[in-house]
């Protein structure tokens, strides 16, 4: 299939090999072109050229006014992308953002369908990522093939595509609680006098047994911060968007309300470049441990 | 083996059912006789009786009060368990009831063991517990028989044996992090349109493949808090006995300070009879929904 | 002086009636042309015309959105004042705001002043409004008669228009603060049995011998929220706005995010129309009062 | 009149001395005898020596601790107090502990009244405290002499006299709230740019025109938390007894919370001899100035 992929940051990368792999035909297109290197595969030179004349075209990019520098203008995807193509938004972006992605795209005669993805770059490298789909029916079994090329699973939430984006931004709201529950319960723990490892061994050999709790609270253990699978400020990122659509719908979310806060505190004290994991380790520093 | 086991409430009746099964002579106590029925093994009249002439005896109550009722006085634990008799106690204690517990028995020239257990009422009965157990390693090796008549695993952690109570109570603690999160998370989604169910479906099949997200995803989905599997008493009761030790070890936890609010909420309104996962009901009534 | 002013709401009528009655020749506009009733002076059909020709420019509007749509197009401010007119913004707007219109005034050829009040209506009514000011010293001198007029006293904080923005959000925000803080506090003395009148009474006779606590402590002691003297969604907006300019600056501030989820706990039941005060009633709903 | 005062700390040796300045014939009581320096009276060797014969013994301790050894034992309050003698009880402690003490009094025969006092230790050398009473109105009929020396007022809250302990708690609370509310908006202004010391002078003059503004403005706008005027485990202490009274009577207070965290997070790292308003430097630091 003729695919455009726009955005080769750590996930696109990994993401855009796979399609290839599986013998798409795919233009990528990055802002800054060495970001892809690896990839067999044409470069387009701007993002117009990389939805010109495609069926489908992905985005994978860190965020929403990333996603809209690609969007607009001349030399964007609307005015390229042809009648009836496709466009497959895998950022995790504001869902007021996918809500104005799903008219625009319609009023130009184009579709759209919200497809943001669960894992880290090795996972999407490995193709193992989780994929939440949301559009109309028909556009999701079009994209099937591709999502089964990506992903080690995919989930159909909803016909409307917004719905993909707030649970995927409810998703990292959870992970990022995870974190937190996680630094608290090892600063407690630790003060204590508990061997950490065992305690997390028992953790996740029991109740915890999930991915998030094993891969976070290793990280956690080594205060391994940097350099970072997933960048604080992005992880910033997702949960002022889970506010902003929280605020949206009026529900007041006490414990994404500490989480900003504590993301606010990592970037106030050097944080930028770390590991989204390292607000885990503000609790530890409150209580007076290293 | 000669074994007194004192506490039938939902837990230990499991418990000590399954030591009657492997063939272990067991002597009972409980409070309110009553809560012995189905198990076929002799009644004392008193906790002394059920520790007299034992090698170990179990301790399943309720809270700090309870153990302390069957401990003190002259038909207490400490006036009639032989000398080197164990105490196995696997209640959920504070830490420092388990410190005072250490030096009581040791000045008695008895001994102690903190094996606080995880799981809930059908897992005790299943024999599928996991058990964190500290103290000195030949009363671990003493014990370690019997823990594998009453679960599916133990974890040495220590040879302190209150630093089993603290991870006993920061795992509690972890659970009802889940609880919260799940909560606000389907209370953000639900708002917002998402199916819950596919929701729930998505999280607990990827990255919250853990038993603790589908046990209480799927209590919280049907709002099924009565009867409770673990009364909010409890639950709050742990917290408030995480947050106790956490400041006596100065050690901030704003997570749990949310959760304790939370459990105040729902004492106030109502809650006292619900399952504890019924705090995760609050974020949803918060956002004005049912 | 000739003077326009925009925005006749319960603040600005006051203010504007303030300087019509002082002499000046005042031009008003106000989207809305009944709300000019009562004041004797020409209203303009545009806000261009309220700014052509004259020396100076109040605006005293709702929020952000409505300051930007007197202020841009044909018929705006920014398109009439004369070169080295002189805007002076009394509304609470977000500190960006205040930069950007720093910024495009300077750009026109135009002065810009911030000067944000405290007061409710009545005091707005009565001359009674504390005026935070902000900007060039000269610009200052030539608004200080009118901040006579309109106020019992001035404060000038900087020479950078926006700090008087900040100043007064924070401002706002320790008002709000002192509302959360008293509706705890009555709700934990008025479930405990205390005679609530007289704990205000003690309260406001001593060391919180306070405008902000006799006003509140009475709304609260009343549960008067309606009508509104200052409207719950324009205090949501205000924390906001300080949590805005908060994290522009990474500061974060865990009381304001606990203010704004009270106000989005309002809003999702029902507070649109209540006095902001009402945020002050929910720890009290919480603990199953009223 | 002949009255008892036990307890000389940095309140007690002043409102004592006031009360030996009135002319009363007063026996003093100090677990440190040189305490007693400065005060021309007696020194009895035990605290019932301080209580016996007296018409009124007055308790200005530490903690409920401190309260309970001079109570208790063959030494104690109770064991000397005559018959109809009247326990005032000024201390800030618990609810829990004042209701124990109305109760232990009648059943011995004695009156009993809680006086908690406002006001910091040069209020209380200066006679300007102000005291909160409540209890049998013959008991404060009784008392109203020696609150006229003590201080400047005193308000009747109840006939219970756990209210006023209650009462007293709650106002201490909202010290600390405006503590950590001054604390936020200075780390927040500060950080934008705005000279903090206008900032206060702003507020203190208008709507924040309060006592507790002026003083805590102040010694946080000079760090000058050492040495103590009200140290802050006694701030701590406040908090946990006030989230005592909220918990038993199951109110939440997310606000009280919020600071019984910041004074752990103050204790874990060095704030032990710190005065309590030094938690209102911790919005600063977490948002990385000094």
């Amino acid at each position: 299939m003729k695919i455009g992929f726009i955005g080769l940051g750590q996930m696109g990368h990994g993401m855009a090999a796979n399609l290839i792999k599986a013998g798409h035909e795919v233009t990528l297109y990055n802002r800054s072109r060495e970001k892809a290197v690896g990839l067999d595969a044409p470069i387009a030179a701007t993002p117009g050229q990389a939805a010109a004349g495609k069926e489908m075209v992905f985005t994978m990019l860190a965020n929403d006014a990333a996603l809209e520098a690609v969007l607009h203008g001349p030399d964007g995807i609307l005015a390229h992308l042809p009648q009836g193509g496709l466009h497959i938004s895998c950022s995790t972006i504001a869902v007021a953002t996918a809500e104005m992605l799903e008219k625009t795209h319609a009023k130009a005669g184009q579709r759209y369908l919200s497809a943001p993805v669960f894992g880290r770059p090795d996972a999407a490298a490995a193709a193992k990522l989780f994929i939440a789909a949301a559009g109309a029916k028909a556009d999701i079994d079009a994209a099937q093939p591709l999502f089964d090329v990506i992903g080690q699973r995919s989930f159909v939430l909803s016909e409307t595509p917004s719905h993909a984006n707030l649970v995927k931004l409810s998703g990292n709201f959870l992970i990022v609680s995870v974190i937190e529950a996680l630094g608290e319960a090892l600063a407690l723990v630790g003060k204590g006098g508990v061997d950490k490892a065992a305690y997390l061994e028992l953790l996740t050999s029991t109740l915890f047994n999930a991915p998030v709790y094993k891969i976070y609270g290793q990280i956690l253990l080594e205060q391994k911060f940097s350099p970072p699978g997933f960048a604080a400020p992005l992880g910033q990122k997702d949960i002022r968007l889970v506010l902003q659509a929280a605020e949206a719908l009026n529900v007041p979310l006490p414990l994404a309300s500490l989480l900003r806060d504590r993301f606010l505190t990592l970037m106030a004290n050097g944080g930028e470049k770390l590991d989204w994991a390292a607000i885990g380790a503000l609790a530890a520093k409150d209580s007076g441990q290293a």
